[in-house]
């Protein structure tokens, strides 16, 4: 890349975890330059004063969000904002230019009505929206490829359907079976000051949320549905676990084949992913850890049969701040960029 | 108590995480006086040097297991010895009129040949055997009060059974549908240096093991088919979480009357509940952190219907070590020797 | 105590980590009945929705703080609000013959223009504060005996004075030499959002805070000056560990006898602290861990001499929030009672 | 790089910890080619097999150690052995024209006495061993260039010498007064079963361990002594922290002079680390967290000085498998080979 024009780019939204994650992952990156960072509580701020420990090599400060300028300066835009705010800012650039990559829940759905159920805000935008495509490149590679707006998938969501897909895909279990068990660290909630995400209060524990209401549910029955090509409602289970980073999605269905062994569902999974860069499927016996992937783009796919049941059991792990969010946000950038996907993305975890 | 003798008891098996609760249990149970401990690799070793946090205030040695000796001095012996070996130590103290209470797996089943198969070793006890009573208290209060001789339930087993026996016992789902994600803290590995289990490899770090092959497997099934009158296989999957005490098990299961709200879970779950001091049937909406258990013989009960699925979930969170280990097995001494359910055994967590 | 009618007592505070520590240990108290907990933006809560876990044991609301109700209930009142709030309070409760114990700063400083100095607010109670004795059971037995009103101690204060009191004391070190390097829990912020506290900030991370500054440290050098009988400065550094409870201060001072040898120093703590319940002096070599301590009103001491410097060191831990705040405050309680100073203090930790 | 050949290099004991870093970094470092694994125990075995993580990527097995092979394959060669192995191992290596870079403790002492002393191993590679550069490149670059053999700092001296060198090298501090309190994740304990190691024993607690005694002392005092051209004893206590990774130590000293503030000591840092582009010193009142360090080569210093008791404090935080292992010695091979200093190494954590 040395003699290719850098490309500008620009992070709304940049003092929050994934916006930490995206300036990182974006440094290091040969095709980018970050050109501008905005917010709208940190502007004004030195970006080293929020993370003192970027301050040697960061040096730019956030700025308010002023659109025009923005899309004056950048190529492309990655928008780390609560949800529902996206919505009004991406259509502005869009119309000037921009790429967008929104990394909330707004440009996730493709039935707005689901969306304003679940975020309980009205949208006008169903023009634009019906442009956004899901970012979730190991299904959709060829539509970002030539999207201009993308709605970067939820942590959840990712861990799950990458152990979802080829099931359903293939038309290989029951639908109306699906379980999700999922485990997630606390970075999750976000650089907020909450109570429940204390060290004193969240370590050393172990707990379930939102059980049977959670907002990502919407998000991967709707995927989950395209694939299966038939409405499907999972049942999905989010767990806090004392731990910062990584989710563990465990997902249980029932085998519409009871004659399937593990053997050929690992070679069904390693077809699938034959041109996934970033999922590994693992051998016989082997689960992961979600370890293995923190602090990389990785996915890790462990799989069990169980014949005294008749269900398929996946494991899927990833790094829910990198795959989980602003990893597969810049895995979406070069798609859009026509890059090699893996692009400036880390693929090996330090261990331990 | 004060009026009355101490009754005096034996630990075999003393140097592990069961044995040390144990210790620390009943050096302050005001109806016993701990007047031997046993043990193999640890004998000759003063306590104190095993576990120096306790030196100041327990001042005995472990000594070699001499079953005359403890038949002799102990009128009651627990033992914590791994799986395998109570079977060749408790017809010896059961004859010689002591009572047991052993803590491994090889009192647990009604079926020897479901151990052999399992636990790889054959058994020639089968009349001892008969006369062992499951030592969980909340489902076999009656029994537990006549026996001489309690196997007691593994740590998961003891969580994911409070979770599911109402369910079963008045046939609310289809067991079939039956499926355990449960999760536990390391110290459930026991006090042996295992690679995996060091704070370097395991700390933040989540994954899970013996996927459709643990042995806790059959013990559950074998108590989850006496509820329900029918045989009955259950999808059980452990996982490891990086904290030192607790166990969630997630119950989900597809309720036979789709009918049932939360609310009439809540109702029957307290019902069943109402005798058993030690379980806690959390309100609606409230689902329980396995921190609040720690350090006390509490089972944490919370439960949600999903209208969308049919199912209902049941969150049941304890200490791996107390309510999953130590604290059940004093729990059924006391039912044993005739005493509150409750004497000696800690209500309150330290939190956080 | 079983024929003793329970002295009534209330806490104002009590929805903070030292408010749920009392509770919990008041809850359980021989001698004492909770009959009042007020507070301020927690008013009018049940106090099982603050602490769920709690929920079933505990069937009181946090009251609006009114002083004469609370007198009118109370014999003894716990104060446990932030630092400059109970110089306000505490006269009133006095007045009206309440014994207060103030768990904040207010009443920790013989000479209020050093607390001035170092919070910030203007006193003008001096008369009551007087009266304050220093609630260091170890150092101030007598006096807490007679006291209506008791300072308690810091948590950092409590664990660095139990280490450094017999070589002050004894005229064994040279003051000016002595370091305080100490590493605390969490939990020792509070239960305030700070995203420095959240997990996924402080989890898996180390490092130093208030170097130099801490306000602590006029409150250790007040009493070492006091032991020393001359002016001491002491050099105190707080590292934050990750971890929840706990604190371990490792002191370093010169001493003045070259020729002193560990077993010497022993030897003289254990002498010390004969009559100290809840201080353990640990053999030769043995250092403490602040989980020994944990859930407990104990203080582990270790001590080693290094000839090459002449210096020794002297580890101590305790946990912050028991034997460093409310359990402190109710071992005075105890003396102020005339009661067995371990009345109902938890004496024995679980681990691991 | 990419149009120059790869340097093929080797790793001797490549299981541990420090192994797997290497293999980590090496395998992404622009400059060479990873061609040799060698191991004792895991001779055989393919490295998969030991880090599944790394299984979809290395495609190599743990090979004999047979020292010809080694060398005629390899142009340098890490060793990740125990300490007393490199001493035997190195010398014909060194000998067949290899360069070596040993992560043990064999080749850092210049007086072999003092290394036998410690580590109770007779040496007699004597003229080997005087070759041999103590691979600090902050202190040692010119030499480290020039050098065959490197005997690789310890973790613990790596992160206090880059606290204490300018204050020694400058004069600026009583060396007889330096202590230091640090602070080590624990997988410094390398990937042995400890049950000291194990999560349940280490998380959630803290102690001292070696007081007094601990090896890496004579490590420091060597090179102090070499920085302050006298003879320096510092006083040096290890603690063990909860968390996998990470090293802070606290250095106290006693300024000579004792005008000087912290700003000019920070402008003395500055200056005397202005080529090092591994160590940051940081501003006016930020100290270090060692998460900033984790997965990085980087040194973090915070400096503070107490005109109260005329002492600086120094806070120095690395990765100790990184800057304080791995990356240390790849940075020494950076530097042995003519490359940039900082070539294929991590300069950014991932943050939280």
């Amino acid at each position: 890349m040395s003699d290719i024009a850098k490309k500008p780019i620009g992070i709304i939204g940049a003092s929050g975890y994934g916006g930490v994650q995206l300036v990182r992952l974006l440094f290091e990156h040969p095709g980018v330059e970050i050109v501008y960072l905005g917010g709208d509580s940190s502007a004004g701020k030195k970006y080293g004063s929020i993370y003192p420990h970027l301050a040697h090599c960061i040096n730019l400060s956030v700025e308010t969000i002023d659109l025009d300028e923005v899309a004056n300066r950048c190529e492309a835009v990655f928008l780390g904002l609560p949800n529902g705010l996206a919505c009004d800012i991406a259509p502005v650039l869009i119309a000037k230019g921009c790429k967008v990559l929104d990394l909330s829940a707004d440009y996730r759905f493709s039935n707005l009505d689901t969306y304003t159920d679940w975020y309980k805000k009205e949208r006008t935008d169903n023009e634009i929206a019906a442009q956004a495509v899901y970012g979730l490149p190991e299904l959709n590679r060829k539509q970002i490829k030539e999207a201009q707006l993308i709605g970067c998938p939820g942590c959840y969501p990712t861990a799950s359907l990458l152990a979802l897909a080829p099931l359903l895909k293939q038309g290989l279990i029951d639908p109306s079976t699906a379980i999700i068990d999922a485990k997630s660290g606390t970075s999750g909630g976000g650089r907020q000051g909450k109570i429940n995400m204390l060290l004193a209060e969240a370590d050393n524990s172990l707990g379930a949320y939102g059980v049977a209401s959670h907002r990502h549910t919407p998000e991967i029955e709707q995927i989950c549905s395209d694939l299966a090509r038939q409405e499907v409602t999972v049942q999905f289970t989010p767990h806090l676990i004392p731990m910062a980073r990584g989710i563990l999605s465990t997902v249980y269905a029932t085998l519409r084949d009871p004659g399937l062994v593990r053997e050929d569902l690992i070679t069904i999974y390693n077809a699938f992913y034959r041109s996934s860069p970033f999922v590994t499927v693992l051998p016989n016996g082997v689960y992961p850890q979600t370890k293995w992937a923190c602090g990389t783009n990785l996915a890790y796919i462990g799989i069990q049969v169980d014949p005294r049941t008749g269900r398929v059991i996946v494991l899927s792990a990833i790094d829910n701040l990198i795959k989980g969010q602003a990893g597969q946000a810049v895995q979406c950038l070069n798609l859009m960029m026509g890059w090699d996907e893996d692009m400036g993305l880390p693929k090996l975890a330090f261990y331990p």
